[in-house]
């Protein structure tokens, strides 16, 4: 617990101390405001804490960690562009407060700084670091397509859902923990084992979020309750809703998430809940996360390292499994 | 001259065999379309004569050399979006064909190729080759803020206009070829010089650039006569134009470029044109687009390799310095 908070200290003063007072400023003001605006910072946590569970030197996957979560936000930054997202962690998008073409060159520029943060490291590990990034980067890329399909679509299997998440969500957390245990010279296999560990949680991770937006005990960070089913969002929820829904119940929901996402929203919000709720799509949900959280603390428990060092991964895994917001 | 055509083959043969047929397609037909739409491939070209300079072998330089292709090519498809161009090379700009969502992540995707590239090659120069990248990488973005800033702006010096291009074009042209020189192992005096060599010669290549845009001989790829002009595009003719004008002249130029670029296009060409011709840009354009062609000469002299091995990195500059479309 109090390594978890030391590691989460050190990503944010080497966040804090980051200088984005560069020329043109119309460049680096949203990425200072970008970077400024906290965020769990899990990613790079997860780099810090596979390095440290294989003894590695912290001090050499400082800034693989923080290019991850450049990385990361440089994705938020864009990907708010494709879903006209006004807000972010209860602040305006960049592209709203600034403009599209901003927000487009400052996630560009986002995405080479962090190869350039990337490669402050030991030289001999950089290129198996940035092979594992690349991949990721391309699959996030991937994930953020098939998203962007399922749009369009009126069916998406729970299957394509599934493939969806894992790519636009659970493969950088895959990658930031491989990243983090190449840092501390793992051997191959424990680095597959904490690589699929990452990936079983990162969907778990997917399915909570999914789960929180409907269910969450208060409002998350800059999303008001129930934004998916506003916004028309075929989550993981809504797709099982659709799967188990008699005949009526499945012409309302396609009614719903046929209507723009301004109009008559707390109705359209409390409506599609009470059929989620006499579906129990709740239960059904949690059950389906349970079993990726718990395949992801088998991979774990196949790496190859002390029970102790373990625990702080453990624990970091289950907090992001109970948490309430 | 027939090492560059063998060279212009190899990089052509290695697009041409990329394989886009991946999933989803919505994203990567675009990204085909893009690759194989032809361009010059100058920095690919830059990067194997530079390696070839060295005695290096230019199969280690080959990836590195698509790496950078694929990169010029992706802030094409962003700067495309910025622009809001509908022709890129004669053809509709992916933006257009598709939409501005699928061009960014398209673009994004293209990034992240762009870096798997550049790690196929010798693992001891990937810290390096990737440095280097990601330098020119975030300056190019730096060079496409400032002529977006410059749009807005009343003035605009030529002093800020050279270091735009010097960022936005001329960088990258200075990379490719210190790229293909750490490829052969070069020594950093060496490096240092050819990379010189790069900017001043990318300086008047685009120079050259908005030379032709008035007065070429022909239409440019996919670009009309006076597209600059119309645009609105403040270029080093115009802003000379604007130094060297008389009260009235420069009244009308302002006037001009005060105009939406739909209204009246090809009186207002003309009229700028004229104007152009009575203060005699060209001709000061040609000569100071000369100076920096001679500087780049002069800085590729310093560089240690047998004067026939230079030749064709001579002869391929005094081709674009030539060049009249």
């Amino acid at each position: 617990m109090d390594k978890i908070r030391y590691f989460g200290d050190r990503i944010s003063q080497l966040i804090g101390a980051l200088d984005f007072q560069k020329e043109p400023p119309e460049l680096y003001d949203p990425i200072a405001y970008t970077m400024n605006q906290g965020g769990k910072r899990l990613r790079p946590l997860l780099t810090l804490l596979a390095c440290d569970l294989f003894g590695g030197n912290i001090e050499k996957a400082l800034y693989p960690a923080l290019s991850i979560e450049v990385f990361h936000n440089f994705t938020l930054v864009h990907d708010d562009i494709m879903d006209k997202a006004p807000l972010r962690r209860g602040k305006e998008t960049v592209f709203k407060k600034w403009n599209p073409d901003i927000a487009i060159l400052a996630g560009d520029t986002m995405f080479a700084l962090a190869y350039t943060y990337a490669l402050k490291t030991d030289a001999e590990i950089v290129p198996e670091i940035l092979t594992v990034f690349s991949k990721a980067a391309i699959e996030v890329c991937e994930g953020q397509q098939y998203d962007m399909n399922f749009e369009q679509l009126q069916s998406v299997s729970i299957e394509d859902y599934i493939n969806m998440i894992r790519l636009k969500t659970a493969v950088l957390l895959g990658a930031s923990l491989e990243i983090g245990a190449i840092c501390a010279r793992a051997n191959t296999e424990d680095v597959r084992n904490l690589y699929n560990f990452g990936i079983e949680l990162g969907i778990a991770f997917q399915l909570k979020d999914d789960l929180l937006d409907v269910y969450g005990d208060t409002e998350t960070f800059g999303k008001f309750k129930g934004g998916d089913i506003a916004a028309n969002k075929k989550t993981y929820l809504f797709l099982k809703a659709l799967e188990k829904a008699g005949p009526e119940q499945r012409d309302q929901l396609q009614y719903w998430f046929s209507q723009p996402s301004d109009r008559d929203v707390e109705l359209k919000i409390n409506s599609v809940k009470s059929i989620f709720d006499s579906i129990g799509v709740q239960a059904i949900t949690e059950e389906i996360m349970t079993g990726y959280f718990e395949r992801s603390l088998g991979f774990l428990s196949r790496v190859e390292a002390k029970t102790e060092q373990k625990k702080d991964l453990v624990e970091f895994a289950t907090r992001l499994f109970n948490r309430t917001h």
